[in-house]
């Protein structure tokens, strides 16, 4: 696996690719891998020939008493891990090689982003969609791989591809879930021993309300949202950021449970670590 | 001449010259040629395999109550001047297919876009930055050019093009002029005859201020500003938008004259037609 730091060069390595007919996959991260991230490596590798995975820990898309700083990362330990799975190319450029003085562009989505995460982290999405409009035009992918886990993420960027008609396949990824049912987060090794029980209320929280809606013939947003909340406010150190069933690809709030909906959480344990769910409550 | 009308017909048509090697180019233009426009287009085919042309009047640069439904228009015309240079494809899709039922997404360049024509023409810069991002992902073009007419445009394209790491040269085409002097633009289409002594002063007010600068030791811009001004005013058809003496990259205010400084003009005729034109002083 080769570790490439410049735009200019993993430009030029994608268009070699490219004219050699190969097919370019992108996997954008900010590092500190785990399972989740592999599992987004291993789906790029069935799909093309060259795997590229970006590292960068984007200071746009952190507010000012986020963790930007604190963000978990050691690049010895990820090149080990993306290379187990097979991956051609880390790329991690530095970030004053991404933003160098003068930088002034901003892309912004409209509407998606206007709630739920955008709600509670004001320019966190232009943030996102800029870095990745960035990563994309550096790395040329024909394919690029995002996990559902940041299920509005998802949503904002496949709007993006769409509206700027970046020629790029995007792909959504399950959630991969520790076998307790927390789903895997570079965020999740803030977490200390006393904090777990609680951080899996999200998933039990989700396990309630599936198991509503299979027992109910018909159960309301409300009673949803009721079950999760009950949930996870057994635990004193979560605040709940949202709790939403949301319609799949609007993100509008929906009126009625169905198969379209989506059911999405965002909780803070102890004020200090924000934890993202999300799953399907009634099966499509 | 190939006249395509989809972004799917031409970003399979651009990838497939890709693929064999060649080298595209791409002339983003909304129509209604004029010998700037196919300046712009032998310029790129000398330097390209494949030239593409876009024809597209793009909404979202129009203000409230700016000529979007009156701009000259005729495909037949334009395709037969197209062809005579050489062009290849002429890509002229529809409004609908631009900007679909949810369109979202909005790049914005900060600074270089806040005054001149950005502070005459709130939000003109976004629908410019917006549409060339989706010309550029559709077409694919190694070359980009554009008129230096436009001087402020390119300036943007180009910060637009650095920060987003589109894998894009952008080529600036000097001013193509009337033998009279007037900067070609499709709005002169506009010009009533007893109009065109008021929209000449624009290219006689550069023209005094060259002479000023040559005949002095050291000229101010004040001096500048005066005499163009004068130049134009001598019209009761024009009103100033703005005359300004700029540095050419970063479009701000110049203290001193000198081979980095650029004159801008845009002057509205009888309040109907606005025209810009622009030139160096003093020679670099």
């Amino acid at each position: 696996m080769k570790v490439v730091s410049t735009a200019v060069d993993i430009q030029a390595l994608s268009l070699t690719y490219r004219r050699k007919g190969l097919r370019v996959g992108l996997v954008p991260t900010m590092g500190w891998f785990h399972e989740g991230h592999l599992a987004l490596m291993k789906e790029a590798r069935k799909r093309v020939d060259k795997v590229i995975v970006s590292l960068f820990v984007n200071p746009l898309q952190f507010g000012p008493n986020e963790d930007l700083d604190s963000y978990p990362h050691d690049l010895d330990r990820d090149c080990v891990l993306a290379e187990g799975v097979g991956v051609d190319l880390l790329y991690a450029p530095d970030t004053k090689l991404m933003y160098p003085n003068g930088f002034s562009t901003n892309v912004h989505v409209r509407g998606l982003t206007s709630g739920l995460c955008g709600g509670d982290r004001p320019g966190h999405f232009d943030g996102v969609t800029t870095v990745v409009s960035k990563l994309f035009n550096q790395t040329l992918p024909h394919v690029a791989v995002f996990g559902e886990k940041d299920f509005q993420q998802l949503a904002v960027i496949r709007r993006l591809v769409q509206d700027l008609d970046f020629p790029i396949e995007i792909i959504g990824h399950p959630i991969v879930r520790e076998k307790n049912g927390l789903a895997m987060s570079s965020r999740n090794s803030y977490l200390k021993a006393d904090e777990m029980a609680a951080a899996l209320s999200l998933s039990q929280g989700i396990k309630q309300a599936q198991k509503l809606a299979r027992n109910k013939q018909e159960v309301s947003v409300q009673e949803i949202r009721d079950a999760v909340a009950h949930e996870i406010l057994k635990h004193r150190e979560c605040g709940i950021d949202y709790i939403e069933v949301v319609d799949k690809t609007s993100l509008q709030p929906c009126s009625v449970v169905n198969s379209q909906s989506i059911l999405l959480l965002a909780v803070k344990i102890n004020s200090r670590i924000r934890l993202l769910d999300n799953s399907q409550i009634i099966g499509s």
